[in-house]
């Protein structure tokens, strides 16, 4: 994209939506990926877009695609930046869509408890205006405050909540969404179809690469009558994941059941080390009747299991501490190169993929922490938050350490069966490793699907897929 | 395809599994589309495939495949046959794959609670083995003793539990397909991922058009604790709506929820007649002291919003007679054409499809019976399950009159903002009307993976989407 074309651009659209200025181009460089943070904190070359579009309204963004199509030039959705995967990377010749001015909201029905949101909407402006008509999207990605309800849908997200009220692909009830083409198309008409396959299910994902989500309406809640905190001490992980799969096996949904390891209950909640046990924290809500049955039987079967009781504020303080997300400068600073990976697996996989995962990163030079914790379960498995920091005497070695963590980290959850990706997205970080997700045959589905529906290729290129 | 080329085929594949003897043709001329039963019955000529194969095998079904590619064949898979909208339909030139042979299970885990089924597994046969380990697939069609697995899935089936164990997509683990191309590709592999868009869902509802199921895994539940009944009397459908909305709105899940409109209530449940209410059929379910719970609340808040109990036992009756699947023939020669037509819709739009679908199919002529009832519950909305019968004087008017009805009943759905499809499938019935919940942009998408993914139009071509 050269100079002539964005003064093209700005005529076509308008001069007031079209940045091409240093510091706007400078700002939308990366989003919250960490080894884009550490190349700049080096002061390495991370590249800009050739100029930023933030667009007012889906006709804006259906002008810029097919501006963009006709001119072959490829287009980076940006939310508000939160993805931590590298779905948002844009160089020199691309435009970028940022759509943070597109956060205008919908009438919130009350009676179907529906609400429509734009892309950019930030998730927790968007839960606190539900919130003020006793209502919850019941969605709580710890990043709900710098993350846009575009995004939730795009990178597949899951919320803190997950376990009772389920992941972004359970809340969504209609996507807007404008494709390569520059159609503007509606998908998700009722509570429930079967009319053809479930098209939301192309653009939920996808993370930009099939279409612009431009407008989400999401099914939401009923703040609930009545919470519950509570909290256990299990001997081990493996006797916490028991629990857990008994509790949750037995018809019992906590929307919140988080297992700590001994590692990170020393890091998180040093008040409350006890031994080298395990910790679980809950939160039960719902009907007051039926919270208070299930605290009770989630007591009876977590101590007929041999957990014990731990004291529930230390539920209380996560629940206060939850939303806090790093600046990844402040750990550079101190030394750290650190990430977060969440991976998924069956119960029968689960204990082998974390302790196969730790021992991994546990090869990996300079490293001083390799800890995980569970955050989401399901009737056949549970997710597996993993955290690692290595630090190395050399600064210069930070970039090579952290892909070394990422590599060890999801090819030992493959080997034990595990999936490498539960909801932070894949973008480029994990493309490498998508086959042990899909096999051949499902990229292939997808590179068949991309192919056909953005035959030029200029939507996010580069991200998700192996080339 | 012509004589040569079964000949062909059988020589590729295996004599044993191929059939071109009329008793076989004429037995798969149609699954349980009402229309074809008419057809059949008033002595019209209805179309059979040239030859019907029966894989043993994913590797059979990829042979065949391959075999019909090379020779532009088009392919019509067949389940067990009980579907109802024509998403089956061979003529004299196609390939018929029926995949009843295919029936084996894979082995239970008990832990992940998993299960594997080839895809002509019976659907009975498939819940009676994993009961037998004290475990539930908790998806109960009423058309459980005739229908299969894979096909469960290829029309996004909903059983009549769904209301707490959700529909057919929030059960299936993973599905084994062969592809156009004849690729075999296994979809799904984690309890959840955000690894690009849930594939899964392009197969989920393609009713064959996008390739052929050969295995689902799914995941299963515990079989409860406990369960109760209860049976409420509401004074309108209207009132009905709002007792079921608020119930679950709060946050109570029973499983089975069933609401009569007073002809229904006449018909089905004559012995509960009770002026001109409708009846609430409630299953409750799980562990016992939520089920005690949920009775409760849900006894408190039926009789503060003015309905009143019935006595139970209508809903132990209910759950007794639930799979009874009539034969169209019978109705037929009382003289009566006959079908039921799913639709859903938010709850402030589901009273005024109920008044207009009712009021629509009552402008038939010959009509005698317009009701309906609602079995699906969602956060956002509900179904509504229709049942018409005309009976006219001359039974070479009964075809016109069912498509009228069905166009009645769907275009009055469709103008009160209703979904026109819950669970059957769309099919050869609702094509026509599949628009209204797609858009002509929805519609556009599928054609265009479609095209992609089956360049030719082999799989079951003539299926699902306008030409």
């Amino acid at each position: 994209m050269n100079s002539e074309q964005i003064q093209e651009l700005k005529a076509h659209i308008g001069n007031a939506i079209v940045f091409d200025d240093s510091e706007t181009l400078r700002s939308r460089r990366f989003d919250r990926w960490c080894i884009k943070h550490y190349r700049d904190w080096r002061g390495q070359n991370v590249e800009a877009p050739a100029c930023v579009v933030r667009p007012q309204c889906a006709e804006d963004v259906q002008k810029t695609v097919n501006f963009a199509r006709d001119r072959q030039i490829a287009i980076i959705p940006f939310g508000l930046g939160s993805g931590v995967c590298g779905g948002v990377e844009a160089d020199s010749s691309q435009l970028m869509l940022d759509m943070s001015d597109m956060n205008k909201m919908g009438d919130i029905n009350e009676i179907d408890l529906l609400a429509t949101f734009e892309a950019g909407t930030n998730g927790l402006v968007a839960e606190e205006a539900v919130a003020a008509k006793g209502l919850t999207i019941a969605h709580w990605p710890q990043s709900i405050g710098i993350s846009s309800v575009g995004g939730w849908v795009s990178t597949r997200a899951s919320g803190q909540f997950s376990t009772a009220y389920g992941n972004i692909e359970d809340i969504v009830y209609s996507v807007e969404v404008v494709l390569p083409n520059g159609d503007l198309v509606t998908l998700g008409k009722a509570p429930r179809a079967a009319s053809g396959p479930d098209l939301r299910h192309l653009i939920m994902g996808a993370e930009g690469t099939l279409g612009i989500i431009t407008k989400v309406t999401l099914s939401l809640r009923r703040q609930p009558e009545h919470r519950e905190t509570s909290a256990y001490y299990a001997p081990s992980m493996e006797a916490g994941f028991v629990a857990q799969r008994q509790l949750v096996q037995s018809g019992w949904q906590p929307p919140v059941m988080r297992q700590y390891d001994a590692s990170e209950v020393a890091r998180n909640f040093p008040d409350y080390v006890h031994d080298d046990s395990a910790l679980i924290l809950l939160v039960h809500e719902g009907p007051r009747s039926r919270v208070v049955a299930e605290t009770q039987a989630t007591s009876e079967l977590m101590q007929s299991l041999g957990l014990t009781p731990a004291d529930h504020k230390v539920t209380e303080k996560w629940l206060e501490n939850r939303n806090h997300v790093p600046e990844w400068t402040d750990l550079l600073k101190q030394g750290l190169i650190a990430d977060t990976i969440e991976v998924s697996a069956s119960w029968t996989k689960i204990d082998e993929v974390y302790e196969n995962v730790v021992a991994a990163l546990g090869t990996v030079p300079s490293i001083v922490n390799a800890s995980a914790h569970s955050s989401h379960v399901y009737r056949s498995g549970i997710n597996l938050y993993f955290t690692f920091a290595c630090m190395p005497e050399d600064a210069a070695d930070m970039e090579s350490l952290y892909f070394e963590c990422w590599d060890k980290a999801l090819e030992a959850t493959a080997a034990a069966g595990g999936g490498i990706a539960h909801h932070h997205g894949s973008g480029r970080l994990r493309k490498p490793y998508i086959h042990h997700d899909l096999g051949e045959g499902g990229i292939e589905i997808f590179k068949t699907v991309k192919k056909a529906l953005d035959p030029d290729g200029l939507m996010n290129p580069g991200n998700l897929m192996p080339d």
